[in-house]
This record gives C-alpha cells, structure tokens and sequence, in this order.
C-alpha cells in the first residue's frame, strides 16, 4: 500500500515525541525515516523504525545525547557521539565537514560512539545538496569472514562517495556484503534464487540459495578478496581515526552500538567546466550497447531519484503490516 | 631466475640515462620499477619496463617535464602534470598530500594530464612510510562494460588505502576489475581456469575462461553493480577535482596517456592508542577459522612484505625473457 509522504513523517514524529525526543529532534529523525523509505530503501526507512525504537527504549540509543568535541588539528576533527541518534550524529557530522571544506577545500571529521546511521546515503544526498562532493563510511558488527576464514570478523561497512550535479547527483551507496542480510532474508523467504552468487554454502561452493548462506554465515564481500581487505581498511580507518570501537570491539559487545564513522568532503570548482566534465563521463558511459532489452545502464543515485518521484506523486511504499505496527506504537 | 635489487635497479637506471633522463630523475624511475618487482608485483616493475621505454620514445611520456600548480583553496591543491613520467608525478603528489596533512590534519592533491603510475600502491606506502594515512585511484583507459552494458565504457581505476603500521603498513591495492587484463592473459597462456568467475562469456554467463572473457571483453568489476557504480565515481572524482581528461577522453584519444589521479592525506594520531587499535582489528580477523588447511587470512600487505624479505634476500625473481630485453635496450 502506499502512504502520503507527510503521513509516514508525520506518524514516526509522533512516536518519537512519545518518546521524549524533542520537537526539533523527532522532526529530525522522522524526516531522515520518512526520506529512506521515499527513496526506496525501505530496509533503513519505515522497515527499521520498530527496530530504532526497541534500541531507543533498551537504552542502546540516547535521544537526549549530543555530539560532543574531542580534538581538532587543521580540518580534521575527532567527535564523541555519546551513543545518540546515529542519524542525527551523522548529519551532524556531515554538516560540520561541509563547513570544514568550505574553508579548507576539504575536511574530514571522524565520530566515536555513534550509532547505526540507518541509510549510508542519507548524508552523500546531504553533502551533494550543498554542492560539494562527500564521501563517508561505517563501521558495523562482524557479519563477513575474512577472505580464507570461515567465521565473520568483519563489517559491512557501507561506503558512500557523492558528487553534486544539477540534474541529479551521484551517490554511491554501497556495503561491502555483495547482498545485506536483509536481502538474503527476503531471498530466502520467497524461495527464489539469488540473481548473482552472493556467498558459499556449507560445502564452500558459490551460491545463489540464500537459505544456505545464511546458514553458513559465509556472505560474499564484494570481488572476494578485494572486498575482505576494503572492509577491514574501511574499519581501520574508522575506528583510527575516532579513537572509537572497531568491528572486533562493537561484535564483543554482543551489540550494534557504539559504532565509528568518517566524513570527508572536498570542494569540487563550480562552473560550467565541472557540470560538463560530469556530464561527459555519464554519457560515455551510456553509450555502452545494452545487455539485453531489458537492461538499462543508470549512474549510481539515478534510480534513487526515480523511486522518490515516483513515491512522491503516488505515495511511498509501505509494508501494510509493519507500517500497522508503527502506527500502534 | 633472480637478479639482486641493485643489479635490476642499476639497469633501469642505464636505459633511462641513454633517454636522456637526469641522473635524478632515472635514479627515482629506477628505484620504483625495482621495488616493484622486489614487492611482487612484476607487472608493474620489469614485465611494463619495456613498455615505459616505448612510450617515452613514442613522445606520450615527457621526461623533461615537471608538475605545476594550477589552483590552490586551502588543503585541496590542483596540478597539471605536463605528461611527466607518471611515477614522478604521483611521487611528487603524494608528497605535497603528505605535506598538506601535516600542516592541516588532511590534505589532497588533484593532478591532471599525467602517465600511468604503474603499481598503484607504491605511493599508499609512501604515505605510510611518513606515518600517514593515504588514499589515493587513478582513472584509466576503458577497459570494463557498466554494469547493464556490453561494451567496455569504465577504467579499472586502482584505488589505494594506506594506514601507517610499526610492524608492517596495511596497504590496500585493488583495481576495481576483478581480474586485471594481464592476469587473464596468464591464465590463457597457461590454459587454466580462473580460480574463481572473472568475466562473462559471449552467451553472458559467468565464466572462469580467461579466452573467453578476454574475447567477449566483459571483464567482471569487483561485486558486479557495485563495482561497476565504484568505478564510475572514481573516474567522477578525478576529473572533476584534477578539471582533466575522464575515461571517455582518455580512450577516445587512442592511448592512455594524460590520466588523472587523486592523493589523499589524513594524519592519525600517533601513540600507543592507535597501534593497539591497529592491532586489535588485525588480531580479531585472524580468529577467523581457516577455510582449511592451505589457507590463511592476511592483512592487505602482509603477503607483500614477505615477498619484498624473499627477494631481498635471494634476489628478485625475474622473467628471463624480459631481463634479457632490458639489457638489450
């Protein structure tokens, strides 16, 4: 079923006031929500919010925390999220590297115990409204085996790399797992195949059952290898330069909380050279012969900006049963 | 066989000398191309020194020339590299980056209308040699489809992390192709399977043939989708911040000569704090079980530093072939 925007926003700002967020607060965080889910990342939208608010009522989640300042040297800063909203942490941040590049050409903040920003893209869409390229990335709990290993040990580690562009930005939001646990959940409900292999079975054979992966726990990272030394660089960074938890420390904790990110943002020239070398680059790309006739060749954040038009006009998908959950919160 | 460093190294420096390199300038070729072949990676080292030759007698690399600033805003530098050698440009960009980071925490050079650096992760360990954190990806000629398209429309543009380590730096290098070009065609030459799906063949299925992948030219990127959308914001990136020649130019002009690259800077705190963090993740990974009894599980770099040992100690392993072309040039 499909519900107005400024219905779903409205119903998440409800329950977060009931929850003693402040107004400026629950206007915040229900906005970031109601976007996911207008976006089309229903995972991180209106699918995780009951999950957000057993974390917000367990504790692991502090409404009333702000970010707090650790250490500066030049355009590069350490933040302590004292376990807030990690939406808001992350906004917060994103805001802080923006004005950072705004001064310095480019600005890089790390935060420590923050919380699972919901959708990663969230805050590249932030730093690309305000006209400047952002990339950031998290840490996450281990739910991938390094490459050779059989147990998981590293995150997911969802990185994002953003590029302003009037008639669409580019964001790149990508996890390290070629398919999120979600994903393969979904897969596996339905009983139908994974479109690509997308972890081994217990055998240690590439799969497409997704009930096996989950069984095994061996999710595939991105380009076998590759993705295994990405994710654990990504966590290096994250937890080096926030001084914060790393993957092996938020796993120990027996719970996703606490995690580290990193935000940096460079200040791209504006002008008619930038917006036609951007534009170059997509059309040649699009000039590759489709697959099939089916296949369509699209930048990444292309598809994104379709799902939200269209959810805009006729409403945004919802899940009839989890959004009847919410609205009995 | 094996060759001594300085024996290989003193090679390279004669045959640049006779191209009228400065005792300079052939001294730091020379030293790249021999520490690459000493890292393990004879691609880049001896196997592409013929092909350097060439294009410095074919007028695509100027030996004469010197990178000049074009723009400076803070942190974020802009230069043109005047088609120098390649490895002096980046050698030269990493520095400034690394200059950047020390005056202001962070710090990143764009460079525009260079050559092609050979081993992406000689300047990652540069970065870590001066204790600090470095990023750095080129763009490249075309040489992978877009995920949805047949023909070849995105560089594998090698993307480069480094963190600075007592013990050893972790140095991430990966191209986003899952298989390099030159990889594939070892294994065809060999007549061996891939150890795992690097391409699809002409009907479009996944495929461990190197000849068949080489022929349909759909050489898989690093996670499918997800690689293909790296790719594209890498090449974005580099473009936009260099104002230089995208993929789409570089391969329209026929030869990958004026490539553009990006440096990247991030001073960690030094201390007892971070080495433990450092080697608490390291640590952490390596609880993994092994998937069995021949595997193990590295840090990105690890297997490096003991082939640098290994052919330090007995000599650099060398095509015999192609050391004999050296001498003869």
């Amino acid at each position: 079923m499909r519900i107005p925007f400024h219905e779903l926003k409205a119903e998440f700002k409800r329950v977060l006031l009931s929850l003693h967020f402040t107004d400026a607060k629950a206007e915040a965080c229900a906005t970031i929500f109601a976007e996911n889910s207008r976006d089309g990342v229903y995972t991180h939208g209106l699918n995780r919010f009951p999950t957000f608010v057993g974390h917000v009522k367990g504790g692991l989640v502090k409404p009333d925390e702000e970010p707090t300042k650790e250490g500066r040297f030049g355009a590069l800063e350490q933040w302590n999220g004292n376990y807030g909203p990690g939406m808001l942490n992350a906004r917060f941040c994103m805001d802080r590297a923006i004005a950072l590049a705004n001064e310095s050409g480019i600005g890089c903040i790390a935060i420590k115990n923050t919380n699972h920003w919901m959708r990663a893209g969230t805050y590249g869409w932030q730093a690309a409204e305000a006209g400047l390229i952002g990339i950031c990335f998290t840490n996450t709990i281990a739910n991938l085996p390094p490459w050779g290993g059989l147990d998981p040990r590293l995150g997911n580690n969802p990185l994002v790399i953003a590029v302003p562009r009037k008639e669409g930005h580019v964001v790149l939001d990508m996890a390290i797992s070629q398919y999120s646990v979600g994903k393969l959940m979904q897969y596996k409900s339905k009983g139908e195949a994974l479109p690509l292999p997308g972890g081994y079975d217990d055998e240690g054979n590439l799969s497409t059952d997704a009930a096996g992966i989950l069984e095994s726990k061996r999710i595939l990272p991105v380009g076998f290898w590759k993705g295994s030394g990405l994710s654990l660089v990504l966590d290096l960074l994250a937890t080096v330069l926030s001084g914060g938890n790393s993957t092996a420390k938020i796993t120990q904790s027996g719970a996703e909380a606490g995690v580290s990110q990193v935000f940096i943002c460079i200040k791209p020239s504006s002008g008619q050279q930038t917006t036609s070398l951007i534009e170059e680059i997509i059309a040649y790309t699009k000039t590759s012969a489709p697959e099939n006739a089916d296949s369509s060749i699209s930048y990444p954040g292309e598809n994104t900006l379709k799902t939200r038009e269209k959810n805009l006009r006729e409403g945004v998908l919802v899940d009839e049963k989890i959004w009847e959950v919410v609205k009995g919160l």
